[in-house]
C-alpha cells in the first residue's frame, strides 16, 4: 500500500451543477457522486487532502445578504468564505464517510476551517479581477459602487445585466493552519481544507491576522496546500477528461502527457482560457516545478483511472 | 504544568451581544474579548476544547433565506448549523491565535466541523420545543405552517409578533468526529468543536448519517463533547458570575459550591429557568455524575478566577 500524499482540487460541478438552483438536496446528490470517486482513490492507498471551490455557495450568500441588509447585516467576504467551508466541508465529510465505509477503508475525516495568508500589497488590490455575487444593470452597478464603495466592471457586454462586483484575487502565500492539517494527515485522517481558496487574511503589525475583502483562486491555493503537506501528486478535477490544444476549434487535440516546458509554451501561445483551464495549468506547472513529481488534470468520473495513469493529462518535469 | 483537559462551553454573549445588530466587526470584537480569557486558561496549563452557541447567527441566516427564497433556495437547518460552525469557528481561531501568541502559549488551533448523532425516535420530534428564526404574527405563522409544514407556536403572548417556528431539540447521543477531535487534542492542538450544539444527524439503515431538521441544546452537546474527550473539567460560561437560588426574587442567594444531590434538589424545586440556567445546571450534573469531577458555571470575565477556584459555582460529587 502506497503512502503517497495526494491533494485533490475539486471543480465547481463537484458540488453544484451550473443548471441547478442549488438546493440542499441537489448539492448532496453531487457531493455523493464526488465523494464516491474520492473514496476509491483512498482505497487505492493514497493519503488524501481534499480542497474545493465555493463560487455558487458564496454567490448565494452575497445575494441573500444584499437583499436583506435592512433586516440583518451582511458579513464580509472572509466570513462568507468561512461559512461556505463549514457548509461544503460538512456535506463532503458526511458522504465521504459513507463511501469509505462501503469501500472498507477505515479513516476518520476532518474538515479544517482554513485561513490563507495574502499580502495587501498584492497588485490585484489595485486592479481587482475576480467577479463575485449577482449580475447588475449598469445603473444598479454604479449605484452600488457609490453606496458601498464596490469596484464594479462590465463582464458580459450585451446582456441586460452585464455588470458585476469585482474583488481582488491576490496570490496565496501561506496556509495558516498547515500544522493542524499535517498533524491530522500524519494521524491517518483524510483532511478537507482550504475550501473556496481559503479565508483570505493579511498579517498585521501585531502578529495577528485579519480578513480581507478578496477571493483567492482555488487552484492556486490548492498548490499552496499541496506544498504545505509535501504532496506527491496534485489532482485537479474539472469537467473535461483531458486538457486540449485548440479547444473547441479546428485542430483540437487532447494532451496525455506533457512536460513543464511544453505546458508553459502552450500557455504562452494562449491555448488555455483565463478563469477556466488557465489557472489549473498554472497551478499544475507550479506544483511540478516545486516538487518534481506529477500533476494530473482530468474529470471527476475519470479520477481513479487518471491516478492509475490510464487517462487524463499528466504534467511532469 | 497540568495536563488536565478542560471543555469550555461559551454562551451567546461570547459572540454577539443581545443589543447588537451582529455586524462582522461587532462579532469580532466580542470574540476578541472571549478568546483573551480562553488564552489565559490555556496559559494556566489546560488542554482545551471550546464549544459555542450559534442562535443569533443561525437566526440571521434563516431570515435571509426566507426573504430570498424566490432568488436562491434556502438550505436545511443542518446546513445552516454547518455554516455557522465555519463562521464562528473562524472568528474564534483567528483571535485566539493572537491572544495565545501574546500569552506566549505555543499551540495550534483547529475548528472541527462536527456532526452530533440524535435519534429520530426522540420524543421531541413529536412535540418540538426549540424556537428558531424570526418572530411572526399569528397570520404569518399559520400561513408558514401550511406552506412549509413548519410547526409554529405562540412564544411571547401579548407581543404583536408573538409566534415562532419551533423545531425538535433531541438528546445528543454521540459526537461523530470524536476520533479527529481526540487526535488533535492529543497532538497539543486547541480544538473548537460542536458549535451550535453540533450538526444534528441521524444514522440510516445503510450506516450513513443524514441531517435532520432539529437544533441540539449546546450545553447538552457540550457534555457529550466533554465525555468524548474524557474531560477533567467542564466550564460553562454565561452572563452571571454565579448560579443563584431565588434569582431576581426575595431571598436571592449565590451558590459557591454544591453537590450533585443539592443541585438536583434545587432543580426540582424550580430554581433554574428552562432555556436559561436550567440546561446549564442539567449539563453540569450529567458531567459530574459521569466523571466524578468538577463542573463550573461562571461569567466570561471571571473564567480564569473560577477555574482557579476563587469564584463561580462549582458542582462536585
Amino acid at each position: 500500500m502506497s503512502a503517497e500524499v495526494l491533494v485533490v482540487a475539486l471543480g465547481g460541478n463537484a458540488i453544484k451543477q451550473a443548471d441547478e438552483r442549488g438546493t440542499t438536496e441537489e448539492q448532496f446528490h453531487n457531493v455523493d457522486v464526488t465523494t464516491k470517486q474520492i473514496a476509491k482513490i483512498a482505497k487505492a492507498g493514497y493519503r488524501l487532502v481534499v480542497t474545493h471551490g465555493n463560487g455558487p455557495q458564496a454567490g448565494a450568500l452575497l445575494i441573500q445578504q444584499e437583499e436583506c441588509e435592512h433586516l440583518v447585516p451582511g458579513q464580509t467576504l472572509a466570513v462568507c468564505g468561512a461559512m461556505t467551508q463549514g457548509q461544503i466541508g460538512w456535506m463532503m465529510q458526511n458522504r465521504l464517510a459513507y463511501h469509505l465505509m462501503r469501500e472498507g477503508v477505515e479513516a476518520a475525516i476532518c474538515t479544517v476551517v482554513t485561513q490563507v495568508e495574502v499580502s495587501d500589497q498584492d497588485p490585484d488590490f489595485q486592479d481587482p479581477s475576480k467577479p463575485v455575487g449577482p449580475f447588475y444593470s449598469r445603473e444598479e452597478a454604479l449605484h452600488l459602487a457609490e453606496e458601498k464603495a464596490y469596484v464594479v466592471k462590465e463582464v458580459k457586454p450585451g446582456m441586460e445585466k452585464s455588470w458585476r462586483r469585482v474583488v481582488p484575487s491576490p496570490e496565496p502565500m501561506d496556509i495558516v493552519e498547515k500544522e493542524s492539517i499535517n498533524d491530522l494527515l500524519n494521524g491517518g485522517v483524510i483532511v478537507i481544507a482550504s475550501g473556496g481558496g481559503g479565508i483570505p487574511v493579511k498579517k498585521n503589525g501585531d502578529g495577528s491576522y485579519s480578513g480581507v475583502e478578496a477571493v483567492i483562486d482555488k487552484d492556486r491555493a490548492g498548490f499552496k496546500l499541496a506544498q504545505a503537506v509535501q504532496a506527491d501528486k496534485f489532482l485537479i478535477l474539472t469537467d473535461v477528461e483531458k486538457v486540449y490544444l485548440n479547444f473547441n476549434k479546428p485542430g483540437q487535440k487532447a494532451l496525455d502527457r506533457l512536460s513543464v516546458a511544453e505546458a508553459e509554451s502552450y500557455e504562452e501561445q494562449g491555448h488555455f482560457l483565463a478563469g477556466s483551464m488557465g489557472p489549473k495549468i498554472e497551478a499544475a506547472i507550479r506544483f511540478v516545478k516545486w516538487s518534481g513529481k506529477e500533476a494530473i488534470i482530468t474529470s471527476l468520473d475519470k479520477a481513479l483511472e487518471a491516478v492509475a495513469g490510464n487517462t487524463g493529462t499528466h504534467i511532469t518535469p
